[in-house]
């Protein structure tokens, strides 16, 4: 069931404690559209790129059968992000952001996006998120992330956007802020009466949560555990592009709980592998079959008797 | 089968955003042999208290059927420790810390506590722990905590103890500061390498990870859910007087990675009753009853299917 992916395309100069790359493949909407596509077809891409973006990333992300006709060309230049990693790669350091095009982008869906039943407003302006939605005519299932940016600046705008979501996809960090409490149980049942029926609280290194209808839904779900981590730019949205395009392939626009914990195990599975390499060098690469794998692993990994 | 938990018993001070009380009882071996004391009996408790310990708290011991006849009582006064949790329970500062009898303890084991097969290292100095151990004839499984303190003072004698150890209970931080990285799952690997065969790494609200042979062998465990903590003092005590309590009774002492798996499941249960109240006053209520049925929520809150 196709399905679309809206959010930011940038252009990002990482640095880690071990090596250092420029020009990469980044935004939200690139690793989510990514991750999704190894799930689900077609995917469309919502963004913006300006006159600087490098055509081999545009050929990647059209190698996998994204649909880019919702993807707009720009005079300006492209959105970046400059940062580093610290020996702690839980520990990052933005350097620069370049708004650029993303200054005064006005999101337009072609008319194949604008029918899907699956919308996934990836990490943007609340702004530009509600101007996406406003534009989806059959949306049946839609999900968001969001960031402390947002929380901070257009609080009241997110509120509005909080109450057509069916999903909210946050960090803990950014779920304790937006919720004003330091307990993370506690934040995400206070993000749902916020509007959104499902919450999830991404937790990095150590998995997420997801909330569902009263005490009896929750899930704790683990991260796939990696002994070393290379670049865990992205991680985030490949774990919401994963979820999200694994529940556009079920067809279900209204998904069980047991469904919602299948997609965040998908997604976090996916996500590790995104944090594996540069950019979406990693993510690019992956199977089905991997993702498969690692999830036995997972699961081989979590349980106990009693 | 009888056990024998070593370890501080102190008299704590604690203020937590809503509360203040004084006296209480405290101390990683008094935690420990009531978490124990719910799995296992007898449980033999080696420790120091001083003149000033208050008789409740060793009625309290006595009454869970806690051998008390390694518990030394010397005329100096207890070991105390004093401090304060803030708004968010993941930051805690330490006031005031009294040695007292600690200082110059040595361990006296009694006849019973010295043919003991399971002996549990509860955290005090490498010294006081090496000191027990020698004591220990019978010793079969042998599990210790420790902590940054000693880590850094007494750094080679706490590698000397390392050596004996089956099991290894260790606080995320501490198990990154011990093993020189920032990578938990490589940190865990990491310490196996200095002697004990099984690593847990205590991850605070996030649960724990048990290391065992080779990759196959590692166990992800959720933590109990809790949307509001109360005292979280003493909890990763309670974790690893849990562990070793179910353990022993199971009188496995050569236990499989199965059995270690579900022994991490019991402490970490044990362990979220401990932080619904001041010091012991939740875990001393708890029956095995209710750890049961949080281990089938547990176990629920954890289970995916593919």
């Amino acid at each position: 069931m196709s399905l679309l992916i809206s959010g930011t395309v940038a252009i990002d100069n990482i640095k880690t404690p071990t090596a250092t790359q420029e020009g990469l493949l980044g935004g939200s909407a690139a690793y989510a559209a990514l991750a999704a596509s190894l799930f689900c077809k077609p995917v469309h891409l919502a963004g913006v790129i300006g006159h600087d973006f490098p055509k081999a990333h545009v050929d990647l992300l059209n190698s996998k059968g994204i649909k880019l006709d919702s993807l707009e060309h720009n005079d300006g230049e492209s959105f970046t992000w400059t940062g580093e990693y610290h020996e702690d790669m839980n520990n990052r350091t933005t350097h620069k952001v370049g708004i650029n095009v993303l200054e005064n982008w006005k999101p337009q869906l072609s008319a194949d996006a604008s029918q899907v039943k699956f919308v996934m407003l990836g990490n943007m302006s609340p702004d530009n998120q509600m101007q996406v939605l406003d534009q989806c005519q059959a949306a049946e299932f839609v999900a968001a992330d969001t960031m402390d940016l947002w929380i901070n600046i257009a609080n009241e705008r997110l509120h509005d956007v909080m109450k057509r979501l069916d999903l909210l996809v946050i960090n803990d960090g950014e779920a304790k802020e937006f919720a004003g409490t330091t307990n993370l149980v506690e934040a995400g049942r206070l993000l749902q009466k916020k509007g959104p029926r499902y919450v999830v609280v991404k937790r990095g290194e150590h998995g997420s949560y997801l909330f569902g209808d009263g005490a009896e839904e929750f899930f704790a779900c683990s991260a796939y555990p990696l002994e070393s981590v290379f670049d865990p730019t992205g991680a985030g949205d490949s774990f919401l592009g994963g979820m999200i395009g694994w529940l556009a392939n079920s067809r279900k626009t209204k998904p069980s709980f047991v469904d919602l914990k299948t997609a965040v195990a998908h997604g976090s599975v996916t996500a590790s592998f995104t944090c594996e390499a540069f950019s979406t060098q990693r993510l690019e690469k992956v199977t089905v079959e991997e993702v498969k794998s690692r999830l036995e692993e997972l699961k081989h990994y979590t349980a106990f008797a009693m």
